[in-house]
């Protein structure tokens, strides 16, 4: 689609301001409407939250310049100028309805209007628009800033094509847009979420676990899998070697035991009140911001173990950084901050970090060209065969510093790159190296070519560099000229 | 409980196999009784990999020598001296309750008897036996040699102490016991599982979404949280600042809303055919054993991720890692191996990298007492103030060391240590430092007294070597004697 450069919130509660987060981190403006009179404190929270939690697991990537956030002082205020609108309202269909009609006679036609709704259908929702193909489900997952999960749904009257934009731009965000193929109510997840949720309430309505146990019943167990396969991938698994058949003649039987209610219990104000105080209970205290920070950390962790991987949304989140770099020019992959066990007895950073640096700006390269601790466990991997460092100014403790790389010519079996560090307040020029990195197969010990996919990104950079300038102080020997 | 050294295990699959390889790895010697011709070759296969995720996952615990693993005969000689007995058999009453029965009659009734059952309840398992206050419901999740949740639950005439000791013997090899205080049928996990599990079906029978979707819906998403918090903490935060009685209140009328299907479908011959389909386009070819490593990776991934942040399953295993020290007397906290890049021109370690491995010690010290990133992240942390390093010995390439700790003295700001190097080959002793650690609040910048629960481990380990003898070469200073 072309390029999103405002958004607009209908809506800035947990939901509202998560995408708000997400989008101004992408560098989108965006304009919010709500009526809630704290709207600009909370989504400065969410906005803290978010901003902490990317710093966290970006540390290297260098992220567009955050958009500019504008509370708007009415819907048609809001919309103004948007190239894009994300609804996060309350999940109420009249309130949508009102609203999506209200919003389409404000906006252009080709503009779309996303839905968070947890799932109610859009071919409802859009019954009252005069363009409802712009209208399309796109449900987060909270926190939305860092689940990379959104479900697509089109009502009768969504346009195919307002599908596809609206998945290619969230994916352009960081997210992995799940195109749900049939509507219906609760889309995907949230009908597994809910089933979850109503099993969950008859077992604290009937007595026979605290929400804290429930809890523990899950994160213990089946819900440390589910960070990276799900329910069919997992028990395919549990089958053993026969497989998925296996598993269906194995557990099949079970389905006819009592074990799920899957009704809901009548939400009581006894059964609410219960919740309540074992939820309190189970929180100890601790506040709900302190609580939103270790749920971040963990996320962060467990993404950015999952990225190491390369598996499930760590895959997502890499080859999203990865869509951050701008491959036609010099490559930015690297940043550091010189420390002060790297300063030696004169006050400048030791030579041998340089190396150090340069080593690291290799191996940010090998990540983004998709030679990872994953290809190197499946015994290939690029090694430095020979390198030439050029000392050309000193730095000092604290100094914030950042490396580029060129690639100056590729084969199946080599790179010939040129790494550069700058110190970062004014890009003076630090010190070059020029190195010359051998594919090698680490089980038969020697030189072999990469694999396609990372040759193939190898080849891509390349050819885009063959048209940069040589740098100067490249192709040199040691020597008195 | 009486310590367990011998384990019986009546069923070999897929779960029986994982409990064999936990309780291996934990030291206990394992008989195991099942008809399968293939056994052996397929109890090995799940030991292969579990030794290949421990490894990763505890790189620097010294863990139990492994125990041994004995094929039995038939159950009278699996059982024979067996200090505990697990049972992992098909899920099907008839054949659980014979076999307890007959069980039953061949051990003391000291002996535990743990079922594996998902779902069935232990108060009908246990109707044919002549001790059934000994059979406890001890319900675990594959992979079972790596995810800790097991869930106890007792039947009428289980004694409750029978439960204390198999949560107890349980948490002591790294699993984190839930008593389940009601008898139900699928207890509290699999109710949630299967309810998700059932929906699931629906939405394939229904031709909703594929296997690869439905595991997409929740991988990407609601997943990722679910690996360290459970719905209601989960939800307490979407609530936003409200909390739990908001949430409640905003989403509790979507429980009127069809968003479940509420029963299983029919797994008809057709429904069968079309998963095993998907699940096998899913699964891209990739054979069972290929996708168990990369799950097997994931989750040690996932779980050091979250020890880091101390935090749910990240916090059983710091537990367990530190249950396995021995306090009583010097620690063994740290081991590495002399890397090609520590050697020197002479051939041997470089001087500064016994400092290295010294500081490497101290910082498995600082996990062990619980000084670890969050702690730092709170703003508290100990320095090094004072080091005094003895080279005895030197040592070669590839070599084995390993590294121990003595507490001299402590209070509430200071450690006084003592670390020792060892080749592990020969326990030949390299190199001593003797350290001084100040703890500092790092934002006031200056000394201050540890964390209470931190102090109390150090005032534990400095009570503990207060007997121990002083080591040769403390109290040294520099200097020609």
């Amino acid at each position: 689609m072309g390029e999103i450069k405002t958004a607009a919130l209908v809506g800035g509660g947990v939901i509202g301001a998560g995408w708000g987060a997400r989008f101004l981190l992408n560098g989108i403006d965006v304009a919010v409407y709500d009526p809630d009179p704290e709207l600009q404190r909370k989504f400065e929270t969410v906005l803290a939250n978010a901003r902490r939690a990317w710093a966290k697991l970006f540390p290297a990537a260098e992220l567009p310049r955050e958009g500019s956030l504008r509370i708007a002082s009415s819907l048609a205020d809001a919309v103004k100028g948007a190239d894009f609108v994300q609804e996060s309202l309350p999940e109420r269909e009249d309130l949508k309805r009102r609203i999506f009609a209200e919003i389409d006679g404000l906006l252009p036609p080709h503009v779309i209007i996303g839905s968070s709704t947890s799932g109610l259908l859009p071919s409802r929702l859009q019954s009252d628009m005069l363009h409802p193909e712009r209208l399309v489900v796109g449900h987060p997952f909270n926190p939305v800033y860092l689940l990379p999960l959104v479900e697509i749904c089109g009502g009768e009257k969504t346009a195919a094509e307002v599908k596809e934009r609206a998945g290619a731009f969230y994916k352009s965000i960081g997210m992995q847009p799940l195109h749900v193929r049939k509507e219906i109510d609760g889309f995907i997840a949230d009908r597994m979420l809910e089933a979850v949720w109503r099993e969950a309430l008859w077992m604290i309505n009937d007595g026979i676990a605290t929400t804290e146990e429930i809890d523990d019943a899950i994160r213990y167990g089946a819900g440390l899998r589910w960070s990276f396969m799900g329910t069919f991938l997992i028990y395919r698994l549990a089958g053993g070697e026969p497989g998925m058949r296996h598993f269906m003649s194995q557990f099949g039987p079970a389905l006819k035991l009592p074990w799920t209610k899957l009704v809901a219990p009548e939400l009581t104000d006894e059964l609410t009140d219960t919740i309540v105080r074992q939820s309190d209970d189970q929180a100890r205290g601790v506040s709900i911001r302190e609580l939103e920070r270790r749920r971040d950390d963990c996320l962060v962790a467990v993404m950015s173990a999952l990225r190491d991987n390369d598996f499930a949304s760590g895959a997502t989140i890499k080859d999203y950084e990865r869509s951050l770099v701008d491959e036609s020019g010099v490559l930015t992959l690297h940043r550091a901050t010189v420390k002060p066990d790297w300063i030696d007895y004169n006050g400048h950073m030791t030579e041998h970090r340089y190396l150090q640096v340069f080593g690291e700006t290799t191996d940010a390269l090998f990540q983004h060209i998709g030679a990872d601790a994953a290809y190197l466990a499946s015994g290939l991997m690029y090694y430095t065969v020979e390198t030439h460092i050029r000392h050309l100014h000193e730095v000092t403790e604290g100094e914030a510093l950042h490396a580029t790389t060129q690639i100056l010519a590729a084969d199946d079996k080599r790179i010939h790159l040129f790494h550069a560090i700058y110190r970062s307040r004014d890009d003076q020029l630090l010190a070059t190296a020029e190195q010359m990195q051998l594919h090698v197969d680490t089980n038969a010990k020697k030189a072999a070519p990469a694999r396609a996919d990372v040759l193939e990104r190898v080849r891509k950079l390349a050819q885009a560099h063959s048209a940069l300038p040589r740098p100067e102080g490249s192709g040199r020997s040691v020597g008195v000229r």
